[in-house]
Order: C-alpha cells, then sequence, then structure tokens
C-alpha cells in the first residue's frame, strides 16, 4: 500500500465514524442514503412541535438521518430540472450548505445527494459562540455564492439571500419536529474567523448556522 | 337602524362575501374557524411538492383553508408563552402578516387567531408588479414592525428581519403544498406605494409579499 491509498484509507475509516454508515470514496465524497420523500410525521403536526431547542446530546447522527435533513432542507424534489425544496430568489440556487462534524467539514452536493469532504479538522468550535456549538453533532452553515446570485453583491441581492436561507433553514426545523431532533438557528458567530477556517472565497459569505442533534436528555 | 349600524352591517355582508364563512364582527375582527394542528399531508410528501406557481383560479378561499394557512405561517402553536410556529431573531416576533383580498386589507392577529380589517378596499393591484397578482384571491404581505425588533434599524436585524421573513413563507409554501393550493413568494413590489395604501408608519417596512390561491385550471 503506497502512502496516498493509506492516506486514503483512514479517512475512509475517519469518516465512516463520524457518520456511521456513510463511507467516504476516494474522490472525498459519500453518497447519502436515499432521503424519506414520502413519509415523516403530517405538516400541521410538525408546525405544532416546531421549536428551538438549545441542548444537544453528543451522540452523532445516523446517514439516514442526515439525508433526511439535509434533502429537507434544500434537495432537489424534481429531478427533471433541478428544482429544489425551498424557492431562492430568480432561482439562483445560491446557498450552500457545510455541515460541520466531530471529523470534518462537509459540502452538501444536491444534484448528487452526497457530502463532499471539504476539511479533515473538527471546527465545529467555531460555528457559533455559544458552547453547546462545539459538541453537538452537527452544524449546519449556511453559505451564499454570490457567483450565483448577484455579482454585483447590491443590498438588496444580500436581503433575499438572507430570505432564502430562511426558507432553508424552516425546513430544517419541520424536518427536526418529525425526526424528534432539537435544533437551533444562530447569527451569533465570529464570521471572519469561521469564514477563514472554511477557506471561503471573496465570492462567498455566511449568513446563519443552525445547531441539529438529539435533544440532551 | 342609524346611520353607523347600518355602515357595520354593510362591512360585515360585504367580508363574508370576501372570505365565505368568515362573519366580522363590530369592532372590525372576525375569528378565523381553528386552524387543523393535527392532520396534513406528510411533511416529507409536502416538501417533495413544494414549488412555485404564478397561475391562479380568482376564487376565494374558504375560510378554513385561510386559516391553516396563517397558523402554519406564523401562528402560536405553545399558547402558554405565545411561542410561534417560525422562530424570529431574538424572539423578536417582529412580523406581521397583512392578508389583501378581493373586499379589504386585514392583519393578522396571533393571539386571537383573528383577522383585522385595516382597509375596507381592494389594493392587491399594489402587492406586486406581476399581473396575477391583482386577481388571485390571497396576497399576504410580509411587513417588519422595527418597534418590535431593533429601533436602531442597524443593518444586522433588517438582514435578520429577511430571514424572518424567510422562515414564515417556507412555512406558507408547505402549508399550500399540503392544501393543494398554488403560491409564490415575490420581492417585485412597488414598496412605497404598497406601503402608502397601506398607511403604514415609519417604523413599518415591507419585506416579501406571496400570493396564493387555487391553481388555475
Amino acid at each position: 500500500m503506497d502512502r496516498r491509498t493509506f492516506l486514503e484509507s483512514t479517512v475512509v475509516l475517519a469518516a465512516a465514524a463520524a457518520v456511521p454508515g456513510l463511507a467516504l470514496a476516494k474522490d472525498q465524497t459519500a453518497v447519502l442514503p436515499p432521503p424519506s420523500m414520502t413519509g415523516g410525521k403530517p405538516l400541521y403536526e410538525a408546525l405544532a412541535q416546531r421549536r428551538t431547542e438549545r441542548a444537544f446530546a453528543p451522540e452523532a447522527l445516523s446517514a439516514q438521518t442526515l439525508s433526511n435533513v439535509l434533502w429537507a432542507a434544500f434537495g432537489i424534489n424534481r429531478p427533471s430540472d433541478g428544482r429544489r425544496t425551498a424557492p431562492s430568489a430568480k432561482n439562483w440556487q445560491e446557498i450552500d450548505i457545510y455541515a460541520a462534524t466531530a471529523d470534518g467539514l462537509y459540502l452538501y452536493e444536491p444534484k448528487e445527494h452526497r457530502l463532499r469532504l471539504i476539511l479533515d479538522k473538527d471546527i465545529r468550535a467555531l460555528a457559533g459562540k455559544q458552547d453547546f456549538v462545539a459538541t453537538a453533532p452537527l452544524n449546519l452553515i449556511y453559505v451564499v455564492d454570490t457567483s450565483r446570485s448577484d455579482t454585483s453583491g447590491s443590498a438588496d441581492s444580500t436581503l433575499l439571500s438572507w430570505a432564502d436561507t430562511g426558507f432553508i433553514g424552516q425546513n430544517v426545523y419541520l424536518a427536526c419536529a418529525a425526526e424528534g431532533l432539537a435544533t437551533v438557528i444562530r447569527a451569533n458567530i465570529d464570521k471572519p474567523a469561521l469564514a477563514a477556517a472554511m477557506k471561503l472565497t471573496d465570492k462567498q459569505f455566511i449568513t446563519l448556522s443552525q445547531t441539529v442533534g438529539k435533544p440532551k436528555a
């Protein structure tokens, strides 16, 4: 086994530990199991149970749960034209969802419904200023890619991207209500520090982050 | 019958025609029937069917449908502390939902789950620049009341209010998917003209508007 193959195997093992049931391929991507698209709690019941919770158990989420939450958030619900579960201004689809877990930072790729390992490092503590952020199993970080929205960076396009973040965040709230998970969406972030750790470009900016996990017993 | 009573009766009849099954009391409010809080399409099915539609039948929505959509949007789901179906930054609850219908402009009052007649006039044509806005039965107008959020009017609080609008708008998208209704959320609005028609104060501003109705056959 040459060094490169050995390193890749190490990454596979690490990633498998981070999200049980998820195997990272050599191209650093892991295909998620197909999401639930038909079941789930009735909508009005999920709305009745929608709430913010800030106490999380540290245990990892299963690959299936991760799949359901990410697809609900901003997955493709019309594969023929790539349309999504949440709207976006002028169909920019400019929001990317990054997932910060104990074992690394991943980018959600909706077309393939997979995660791409971006950083083999635990940066959860940078995803927000509250204590629970560092230990909860999953922090979704919503990032605007202005190269897909309004490259002029106008004030209006920024406002629209914040609304577009809200659409997605509410989907996550409802998926968590349906899955019995705790969640909170947060703005209290050291954004320059987080953006630097994520190696974002100057065409990207962070809007909000959302912590997800099992509720603390 | 004195003139005042006669006028009030006229308003009752007009409002009853606007939203079948909804009776306007003398204080200009109409209590909505209790919303669905337990049923509805399964969440993941609603997410799979979430889409933007821009062709609406002109017929009015029933009081029950209106009740379900408004409660889903930003109703109270925890009466003990007044918490809502959508989050808001720092629990400001700063977004008000106005409903522009053929017979008038109403304000949704979540605590009493009722509508208050604000304007006995059809201002739908001002709720957006697209043709369908003037004839669709319902245009929700999302209005930030900065006296409940950050009175400094900082750039950050404005961004948060746009995200807060997104949370609510996505609830409406999913309720429409569950109810078989068409909907589109829109930014293309002559806001000064609409704000003037709505008689908004200088502490209020419009973010987005969302058209709701039965899909055009």
